[in-house]
């Protein structure tokens, strides 16, 4: 089958022929609707961390598709079905994947980054167990939702135990996974107020456009004396940093009131100053990818058309060039792999 | 290989020689160290519900042994090893799986009801991923921990949340299940005063023994009163009934204060009447066996020594007589048929 | 001043003439704004369960008003405010009032059933701390929240924890509270389906309209069949029974799914049936009213503008005549004393 | 009444006659029989930052003592009653003080901060509400209940609710508030195993004797390292830190595992760097005081003996003396200014 693999770091990926895996026990072939390419995706190319366990290696760790082949122990599942591909897979019997939370269990199996990726014709997916069907939702529309529509939605339920009619959620950086956090804050949340935060205008038009009561434009605005006047002094009750620099999250700690939870997300290396001696029983924490379950429940919010990945569909042959504008930041929305375009 | 099976309801068992099965996939066979004769078996060896799904059919849902043979796609264990098999087994994917309650899922296709079960030679587990290691214990101990142990341990995590320092847990029924619920009582819940209900004094006298502040003998008293008493009129926190009848359903009910917890887990088919128009928001629930995830806090403590099964070890031969010792109350502990005994 | 006092159980009420309090220490005298006429002062009036200390008495427990003059104690509020009287009043300091329960604490207290309540020209509130600022809301429009609006809040609140999108939430019995419990389920869950079962087309008519997913009309068909199609067999998630009849609370017992939630609020006097051995884990419970900071946050929603009270306004000399139309059913929404009406 | 007085910031204390104040509305005043030497009324004392409202000023904000005159609309409680006072007064009728944590409303109006305090031989307390009865415990014992017993109880049930068998916590600093949080771990958590920190030998063996598992002499052992060791690499579950230093606070926040709770109670002014794209989902944050529901359950664990304050009795002379020893850390447990000592 073809497939698109890193051959060495920091070099471009290419596009080889593999064999086609073959499934056993309770395995799955999985034909690959559409597979997201991913921003982090770059920092693994990259290789200043050798993460990957071989070269050359397929990346991809947001696929979607139809089962082409099972295993004799797979239950539940036939050929053909439509199936999204959940990839925080463990090879472990520990707390975290007893209780559902395989992705805080052992992140050197996972798809794309342990284990073969979709970037491909075909994924061999490990269990049925990690398969969710699909019903009426296109596999290259799914694709996303499986990491870039999964991580904001964990972020947000962190926070909803917190949250009450009327209380403050701020959502700093309106990106992809951003813009995701603000549609959750108005879908899940009991009335709250949302605020979004971001350097780029464009981004906080969209942020409005899926409901943020309030933007800050941070070029203009400092947004901790913005949320702070918002609340009357209070400050909010959850904030989700997408973006996790110096800035953001000192912001993002400035900005929560009393009980607050601020939870990081984005991977831009910053550090929070945490003071001893602060009264006011504030919470900082990260989210880390998403459960089965939560994609279960993201896969439902989707189904019945409330949240919308927006995509943009390319073949093998773009893949290089499309990661290429991914760094520049000119992809809109997710670009996703669909391999059975020209 | 031998295994005592099921060949027509309301028929004793058979010794009869079954093929050993061969693992395939994930597929562990495990060889039996001890498999623990429980009183639900009784019923359906009855067969008034016929839940089987075929006979003969080898019966046997506790089990602990050791690791014989692996399928290739089994991870991290090995021949030899020493372990517990969590018995929940499902074939779904559903949100119950997901979320690390298999005991919520699928029961046609749970060890020894729909799949045989550990009164064997040995034993095939669908997938490494229900075991669990044992550590420093006999499996012949720890087979009892798997249902018996597991159970009232789920039931009293119920409660956790609604206890504090100086509260009150009833436990009704001190049986072999109610016997762990007492120790767990004491274990896992902040300075409760921990009270236990029965009709035998012997079983009294042990619940004291296991550390209950208070016993009740109901034959003698009215537990509903003495539990108002000893609260100063307010009632129980928090109450199990591991009796289940008409009877201890309902002074379960009655001896429950404001905002307590009621829940049920004997089988004895009672029905508790509750009432629309009371305002203490008692809460009443059921309890079902318990997940993996509760199993491997239940050997922590267990490996911590501090819970322990009583254990009565039995050979092929005896297993028909020992079910009829059960069926009239004469098995003190658990009675647990070790296949290698002669 | 002017009050509708209770002279004798089985009598009509009388407008009478008694001194006006005077506040002390924290005491607060609120000039009524408005003050419900609920249909659980029905059964006071009628006496079967003689509550009251003493008669004549002075009834009603849903009052907002007007700050008239404060004891000398009082903090933060000034003649003239705008207020809300949350009416748990309780003299105690257990438990439940630490924890800002006073809901379900001593009951002999609250106002309007254990203290002088606000069918009057004024009322006494013990003290400041059970105010809430009305903000923009109309002392008319406010009144009703403070039992209508809140008890259906509590209730749907206690369903919260257990909901995720697409799951499924049957509201039972869609009259003034019932509609509350609607317009809740939608604000306060996570794209839930809202069911919502009635005997009477016109209420049914209104669940639609304020968002109910879906109606069941019981006389025409059973609704436990219905939810089961409408979930695929699983059952509700979440069921608020605000009936509280046999009939009722046993279809909602019958209707609920895997770990569902059932509350009963309703009080028709009905029993369920709650067995022993059913392994769903279904939990059921009561609701009693609400916090004060339940409260303060459906003022928070009204505030918004999200849910609304539907008024009758009535002066002194219709009340006799409009708890009889209640008492028929014949009254629309809430009927609302407002004292400065002719 | 005598009162011991804080004239002006930096110079000792000053025994002066004041007015007794007079109960009014439900106010109570309380003869003190125990009030604690604390060391953050060094702090206050000291000036740095001139937090009282006004000066000559009363501090002591541990007190307990008997009800010796009380207001018109005092409940429930009658002179020469036994009673703790709850000292963290609001004013306010805000979130915080509805939902029972008035420790996180107004400081500015707490006993001994904002309003007069305990080193006096009287104390108004503004409402009954403010107190709890001690049943058989003495009112000496009793005073550093209210601050020095509480605040580590809060902290502790902060982690409670991520704490399981054979889990892991560690209490850094093993001074009055750390040898209660030594206590707390073991008697709230489900058999955990509890590690003590500290920089001194003779306060590591206090905590072993009072339960701790494993001691860390951090001046010759790294604590991060041993504590992961101890763990088997996973890190600790739950981590409290009294001490509040840049490096107590950072080792901390290392020595936490996946998803732990790390919890900082000391006032050192350290800060603790909180990073970015760590994947662990580690919580920081800070607990204040605690809430009277939490007193009142202190005083439950004392009442069973299952807790005690060691404490020096000092009379009114022997005060600024005291505060010098304890500001050279030569008081060993707590000392309490009893009045009636000559």
């Amino acid at each position: 089958m073809k497939a698109v693999q890193l051959v060495a770091y920091g070099k471009p990926l290419e596009i080889r022929e593999v064999p086609t895996p073959e499934p056993v026990g309770e395995n799955v072939l999985v034909r690959i609707g559409g597979a997201g390419l991913c921003h982090s995706d770059l920092h693994i190319m990259e290789g200043k961390i050798p993460i990957l366990p071989y070269l050359p290696f397929t990346l991809g760790h947001e696929n979607a598709g139809y089962v082409e082949k099972v295993g004799p122990n797979v239950k539940g599942f036939n050929v053909g079905d439509k199936v999204a591909v959940y990839g925080g897979w463990s090879e472990k019997v520990d707390r975290f994947v007893l209780k559902g939370e395989e992705n805080l269990s052992d992140v050197t199996k996972w798809v794309g980054i342990g284990k073969p990726g979709g970037y491909a014709e075909y994924l061999l997916v490990p269990s049925y167990r990690y398969l969710l069907p699909l019903g009426n939702l296109d596999p290259v529309e799914a694709a996303p939702l499986t990491d870039a529509g999964l991580t904001p939605y964990r972020a947000i339920k962190k926070l909803l135990p917190h949250l009450y009619p009327d209380s403050t959620v701020v959502i700093i950086g309106a990106g992809g996974l951003g813009q995701f956090g603000v549609r959750y804050a108005k879908l899940l949340t009991p009335e709250v107020n949302v605020v979004t935060v971001d350097v780029n205008r464009r981004k906080l038009e969209i942020a409005r456009e899926l409901g943020s009561d309030y933007v800050v434009d941070s070029t203009e605005k400092d947004p901790v004396k913005e949320v702070k006047e918002l609340t009357g002094g209070e400050g909010a009750q959850g904030v989700v940093d997408f973006v996790g620099s110096d800035v953001t999250m000192n912001q993002a700690y400035a900005m929560a009131g009393r009980q607050g939870t601020v939870v990081i997300v984005g991977l831009a290396g910053g550090t929070l100053k945490f003071s001893a001696g602060t009264v006011n029983e504030v919470s900082v924490t990260t989210s880390n990818w998403g459960t089965q379950l939560e994609l279960s429940e993201v896969l439902a919010l989707a189904r019945r058309g409330v949240i919308k990945a927006r995509v943009e569909r390319i073949g093998f042959e773009q893949v290089n060039e499309t990661f290429e504008r991914l760094a520049k930041g000119e992809v809109e929305g997710r670009a996703v792999l669909v391999p059975e375009l020209p």
